[in-house]
């Protein structure tokens, strides 16, 4: 394809990204499809023959468009808000056009450098002491991964460069609860951690917190055992219920055994910017590592995971290709961020950041997430008020949990039928394409969750959304 | 932003990428820049006000840009072909415009099954069977790292659902050799085998393949130790030299022992779409794993590597986030991806090669990896004419290492000099901007390699080149 062929393409495909951006809300937000749908309109051998942009662009429209969840639709409330703001958008295909290769240093120092000075912008921006050092991974599932080799090389002294884990006789062990992340489970078994040794603390029973008298009994327990505590996972801002465990005390306890704190912050983080709710995160700098999505709730186009830590040293030492292991970032030296993470080739990720933060401006950031936090809590509100429904966790930041219970599911021996009924009004609101909710579980029975916060959604969103929810609920529905 | 600002934006975005690659050749490969010039060059606090997408793009032109080594430059020789085609190009904008989740099927259908359409149809085109499945990956790192993890959990029957591997009595062993990515290395240490247990296996002197009768004897040494072996890493085109391990003998020995067989193919695996070129992979259908990265000379923006595997099934049990790791991929149910390897969210890489597949069409590519070929050979037979130049090692595909040997360097006490004389005249060259050449050790010398196969790259650019090799080894220079 020549540079003027791609110019003509290009133009076309700019314009359709932005009719589907501004007819956003004329479409379904969840598909009509089942597995293999897709897979049967498309040809199941190669193309042999090229092809015109134009029939590709035309396929993309009509076969691959509308196999996709709207998650920039206002009335998407699922999961979490998957925010793709336009001007990170931008900064995406920049990253595309510039097609640098980030391998290192030497082989794009913009790419190394931009993101140093972008990382740093957000890290002032969520008031981080300065010892604290970023890089941008692909999500907090790797984040995660990272945080657990860090702490399984300082919990063993670096096995790696020795015998290996095999070679450990104490088991080491993670703490974490039952609200954290599936993604978390999984680093600590990748990391070579035993199923066995997955502590799970005790939880709060209405905040759903993690209970630091708990932690501090369960680390005692496997110290005396002989175990090795590895590290204290804490999520602030929970998946299900955006519960926050208590940094503060978590990062004391944890000192006094040398171990690891990851903080789990893939969603709430963008609350970080906003000074008024930093006191949820109080603590979070004595953690060791901190993850946080910009391509969340904050309107990054993913992938763009935000990892800081404390001790990049530390960090380098355990992810180097440099067999020396004696490498040090003090001095004048380049960053290599290869060392920072599992992949060797990188994207330009920083220029999705650099955009949006130019072109949007950070007040109006915090005004969306402002704006958001006020819907929630009015939502809450109207829940609450309404009968039959009930909101059935703290609306901590833009998530509202909520069941509708009727009278005749109140009985505690009702617990089977209250859950058909909620999977039920979920269906019906999320197959009729109007609104999608994700169904969720707590204390054993479903929910559904309401995350607020897509870059459309307003007030005038959620009284609709009320309105279905009164609707799939009602007896002739 | 709003999609008509996006619009106009845009617009100008892609005139200024259309434009860049129109004169890519028009400017330096290597940008003059020392470690924190940009960092200086950009302000140290995060924007206040917004500002104009117009302003941001003239910093990405001014400031930025200038900062990357331009791969896609015809005179670019370094590390590997990093090609982002246009087509390629334009489907890396189609995700981005697209902002689809893919955190499971659900989520979005169309990310889920274009993906798995297209990477069977790269599957078709490299000749490997239908029972190869596939999976993108970001690159070839996290490929063998999640390799290495499947690896590992079957080596030791799962030990992660139990006491994990300090559990385990058996070290786990990894064979590869000298030749090896680093990156084989730091994932066998990542997922917890030992420094002391990575065996590097003997290779032939000249070609640089594995010796596999060096290789059989360690197993059994190991086997005899009471050790686990648990992965056997073959390079099929090695960085270095383009070494191609003997993929049909290693698979043999791994089958007696039941070892993982990882094929490492990142850059040489584009050749695989070249059937006469598939003698260097014979016998890879018998191994485990294989990464390829049509990201490199393929010419597929990157990141996009390939992930093959002959048993989805064990690498969703090890990789997956439903905790009974009793789930199947039998019957009609949709595939999740993200159990397919480390990250949850992934984006839509999948449109960047059903683009590029479908405007330049196979027949296009082909021709192109071809034209590669046949330059490098011309090429290698320039440099074994020259006098005082030597090519060092067997030229397999498209990369020829070369050294200049002047008379007075010839002599084996004057190594050292050599190496001197060696980067100087690599410097010579990359620092003039007009070229960029990866200088490498080879059997503990400098030497330099030749990565023929930008997409640009034609038959006077290696003239040009020679002109270069010339004059920077001339005495005056």
């Amino acid at each position: 394809m020549t540079p003027e062929e791609f110019r003509a393409a290009g133009h076309e495909l700019i314009d359709w990204i932005a009719d589907r951006r501004a007819t956003v809300e004329q479409r379904r937000v969840r598909p009509e499809l089942e597995p293999g749908d897709l897979i049967a309109a498309l040809p199941a051998e190669p193309p042999t023959e090229p092809e015109s942009a134009a029939a590709v662009l035309a396929d993309l429209d009509s076969i691959v468009a509308p196999g996709v969840l709207e998650v920039q639709h206002p009335m998407h409330y699922g999961w979490f808000p998957a925010n793709a703001s336009l001007s990170s958008i931008l900064g995406d295909i920049a990253s595309s056009g510039l097609s640098s290769l980030g391998i290192s240093w030497e082989s794009s120092p913009a790419l190394t450098e931009v993101e140093e000075v972008v990382v740093d912008w957000l890290r002032q921006l969520t008031g981080l002491p300065a010892e604290w050092k970023g890089v941008i991974q692909d999500t907090a599932s790797t984040t995660c991964l990272v945080a657990m080799l860090a702490a399984r090389e300082r919990a063993t002294d670096h096995a790696q460069t020795s015998a290996g884990l095999v070679g450990e006789s104490a088991p080491l062990c993670v703490y974490t609860t039952t609200e954290a992340h599936s993604s978390v489970r999984k680093a600590a078994l990748l990391a070579g951690v035993g199923a066995d040794h997955i502590r799970l603390v005790d939880i709060d029973r209405y905040t759903r917190d993690m209970e630091p008298d708990h932690l501090r009994a369960l680390i005692a327990a496997d110290v005396d055992a002989g175990h090795n505590p590895m590290a204290i996972v804490a999520s602030l801002g929970s998946t299900g219920t955006t519960a926050f465990d208590p940094i503060g005390e978590i990062v004391q306890i944890a000192a006094n055994h040398g171990v690891w704190v990851h903080a789990d912050a893939a969603m709430a983080g963008a609350a970080m910017v906003l000074p008024e709710q930093r006191a949820l995160f109080a603590g979070i700098e004595g953690a060791d590592s901190i993850a946080w999505n910009p391509h969340k709730w904050f309107g990054t186009i993913l992938d763009c995971s935000l990892m800081y830590v404390r001790d990049p040293d530390h960090l380098i030492r355990v992810m180097s290709t440099n067999p020396s292991y004696l490498r040090s970032t003090a001095g004048g030296e380049a960053t290599q961020y290869r060392d920072w993470g599992i992949p060797l080739g990188r994207r330009f990720r920083s220029l999705k950041l650099w955009y949006q933060l130019r072109i949007d401006g950070i007040d109006a950031i915090r005004a969306r997430l402002r704006r958001d936090l006020e819907n929630a809590s009015w939502f809450a509100d109207q829940i609450a008020a309404r009968p039959g429904w009930e909101v059935v966790a703290p609306v901590r930041l833009q998530t509202v949990c909520l069941r509708h219970r009727p009278d005749d599911l109140v009985a505690p021996d009702r617990g089977e039928a209250l859950d058909t009924h909620t999977l039920d009004w979920v269906r019906t609101i999320n197959t009729s394409g109007e609104a999608f909710l994700s169904p969720s579980v707590l204390d054993d029975r479903w929910m559904a969750r309401v995350s607020i916060g897509v870059e459309g959604t307003e007030r005038a969103h959620l009284v609709r959304l009320i309105e279905l929810l009164d609707a799939a609920v009602a007896p002739s529905a």
